[in-house]
């Protein structure tokens, strides 16, 4: 891999274009700049109240805004976002028409653009963006390849996708979403605005309301359970489900297994990326953070506000306490404190971590001197 | 994510129900304990041998049971289990009617209760449990909606499920099950009593017998090959297979890669977990454990019984010994001795890698306090 | 785990076999040694240029071959390879009827052996395989099972496998293939010679020509993003796309989630393998090469030609410099520049990982001795 200089077969990518490609992605609106600021708990200013002119300029402003777009992009019917100090420069040269910031930001806003003032900008702009770009809603029907067992319950307003398996007894809330050639095995049970991705598979589970399950997610399996026998290994049957609470998302192609005695169980609220891994009777609270690649063990426990960052691993049967956070790659081989913050394999926190590191290359420099 | 003071919008997890839900699980029985003692290879105690009574209190006891429980949740006609000195607590206060358990603590058993000592006795709950709850059979019959190539060979017995896809001279032996929306390559050979999972796909591969597949596993792809061209990267064609021993499973949305030049060889007796990588060429020996999201890489060889612990991940071309331990986490440049336990990135012996950490934790705090 | 002396319930895998399995592969030829020869741009030695004998010893050669192999099983039809001084014994005593090897390796050759003399042997291999075991091409023809929407467009010569979903207004340029049980979202673009295999799906993305997706790859679904709310975390609607560029591959059940409020970005030629993770706004370069496991987060970049070795993890918004490396498992927390290779995590040069490596064992060694 070393001959790299040779010619390349095609150009780069075209550059960026504008987020919300219509063909992917409808749009609602226009919004009027005080309605999108009552949606998000925004003051607005720069604004005239009585004339809706700004202030600075008299101008006629362009107080219905059309949709949204990055600071360097959007027009005067956008709105846009700022996050980051690093990106004032970005503000002071934009033509959006209006932008969402923090108070300590608002004395950078150019004149003629009206601010939409938030302490928390990333909420409001969440909101916002949502108004101009909600989820589509399901479409009720079921679709005509799909194969439905007679026995399954489902409610009104459910969308069921092409080659979608829904086995028996199982029961769909109102309005939720099975997309294509998904496979709901028998007795599963989901319940109201949930979104099953395509080729997801959920067996021996409860799912709460509206809980989203990203493409290729593999709930319910067996666990990693098998005695040694006399001949090889054993199967320990996996008698526990999977529960999950409400407004849980699980990422593409993560995968969670079932209990063995007790349920997994995933608490309202938390959200998992993608290509984590969750073993057998997992215990997480509500309100969880766990990035992609990471696994937590059978039998470990996670209290609420947990973050388990990229790639973390977790051994089993430990606890991991309220708003503990977990570092990148980092591996947790026993509890951890509520509120601690780890990171290193084997965990520590994370000052000793960055001291330790510190510490090391020092100590090598030096000693790589008094032999060299 | 450090506003998590904030209420949340729903309730905590409804508490555990007992394993076994009939919603998802079948159940055998009631069974005697003396047919479970021998299933498991146990010995009785507590029970006296002419009346089926207990010998300490002379109640009747339940010595047909129903099903399987944990120590705090069973009554007196479930069998419960005992795998650890820390839950000798709950077995002073149980109200199984039997505990399957080591004979280090059979004197712990509680008056009445029936004990069946085992020295392997997580085995013994394996075998008893698969007695309450054995796999389910083959469903026989291919399903209406699957496409199966004519020319496939299927024997009796073998169940094919909604959407599942069997390509051209396709073997599958004798009550085998194929998932829904399987995807079976042209050629591929499948075994008897193999349980391939929903959306799984397999292609270039032998499948011997009792092979189980969980949902997602992706066997016979290409290998990552390709040679520095002129233009760029250049496919070096995949040209071997993936072949699978006996009563091999391997894990939801674990990927194995077909050989290059020879096969990809899974032993017999192998366990792998999900979200495993295994590259092209690899030779895994028979009985290896290889935990969720380890990676070995191409044309790497694990002996016999080797356990390969999660997220750890070896480099191509390299050879572990048989019964070797490889830790969690753990990077491996280069080979492994036959019964060697190693961990750390890069690899080391157990001892040698926490005696660093230990090393390492004690200088950088001194040197913290030297010039702090 | 520790009772492994038990006896094995099947034997070992059966010995190798050749590779081309024709259960499996198609096969091409023969082709003549001059015709190979000139495919793969190498240079012959050992053929008497009059005659089509060798020189060396003036026999007929068979300079027509029907097939590949490796060295040690090859015969006298067959041409074979040589890429590592190591396999230097079995070339001398092989019974290929040509080799392909490197300049410095030609004096080894032995008697009656026919050389393909190349710089880039492993290149003239790729080539060499590829032409007596071409890709398939594809089938032209939309199966009866398959579900496409009326208002896609496809282009002459697309196959399009069983069960397969197209949405609305998706196009997929000429010759493609689309393989069973894929599906395409609406609006989705799929270049031309694209191969999408079994259980894709793909959202919200464009894709140039000879794009290869391998089994469960999932392009294009959300990104992980949500902001705080007062009642749990609120979604940001992720707003841009995924474009691949021409000549892309990516490997089986990895996942590329898309843009926010720019697209994710793959550069053309770049190669993906396995259960690798890649953030929404991600930019990767020309090139690159991203081994198994491995993450790359949000917002990151790469250059043209880096190389991420398995299992390595990105933090995002940083940027790695075109050509730069990064080892297996590194943990990358800050830009790194252009050519440079880390390692460790966190990650640091090669040189400096490895001497703190054995900087820290001999201080190590030396601690416990003075304390023991």
């Amino acid at each position: 891999m070393t001959d790299t200089d040779a010619p390349i077969s095609s150009d780069v990518l075209p550059s960026d274009v504008l987020p919300g490609d219509p063909r992917f992605f409808d749009r609602a609106g226009p919004f009027s700049v005080r309605d999108l600021a009552e949606c998000a708990g925004a003051e607005i200013v720069g604004l005239d109240d009585d004339t809706d002119r700004t202030m600075l300029q008299g101008v006629a402003p362009l107080t219905m805004l059309q949709g949204v777009a990055p600071l360097q992009a959007a027009t005067a019917g956008e709105i846009s976002f700022l996050d980051n100090r690093r990106y004032l420069p970005l503000l002071a040269g934009t033509r959006a028409g209006a932008v969402i910031l923090a108070p300590a930001f608002r004395d950078k806003l150019p004149p003629g653009v009206i601010g939409l003032v938030s302490k928390t900008p990333y909420l409001a702009w969440a909101r916002i963006a949502s108004r101009f770009h909600p989820l589509p809603p399901a479409k009720p029907g079921i679709h005509a390849t799909a194969c439905v067992d007679p026995t399954a319950r489902i409610a009104e307003g459910v969308e069921i996708g092409p080659f979608a398996v829904i086995g028996a007894g199982v029961e769909i809330g109102a309005h939720s979403v099975v997309g294509a050639q998904a496979v709901i095995g028998s007795g599963v049970s989901i319940g109201e605005r949930c979104r099953i991705g395509a080729h997801v598979s959920v067996s021996h589970a409860i799912l709460a309301d509206r809980v989203t399950l990203y493409p290729g997610a593999r709930i319910g399996q067996d666990g990693f359970g098998f005695a040694v026998g006399p001949s090889g290994f054993e199967t320990v049957p996996q008698l526990g489900r999977v529960v999950i609470g409400h407004d849980v998302e699980i990422g593409a192609n993560s995968t969670i297994d079932r209990g063995s005695m007790r349920d997994t169980a995933i608490g309202a609220g938390t959200r998992i990326d993608n290509l984590v891994q969750i073993g057998h009777n997992a215990q997480l609270g509500r309100c969880c953070i766990v990035v992609s690649q990471a696994g937590i063990s059978g039998s470990t426990e996670l209290g609420d506000f947990v973050t388990i960052a990229a790639q973390a691993g977790l051994i089993g049967h430990i606890r991991i306490g309220e708003k503990a956070r977990v570092g990148a790659q980092c591996g947790v081989m026993s509890d951890v404190e509520a509120g601690a913050d780890v990171i290193g394999s084997p965990a520590m926190p994370f000052r000793e971590f960055f001291r330790n590191v510190a510490f090391l290359r020092r100590l090598a420099k030096k000693d790589g001197k008094g032999e060299g």
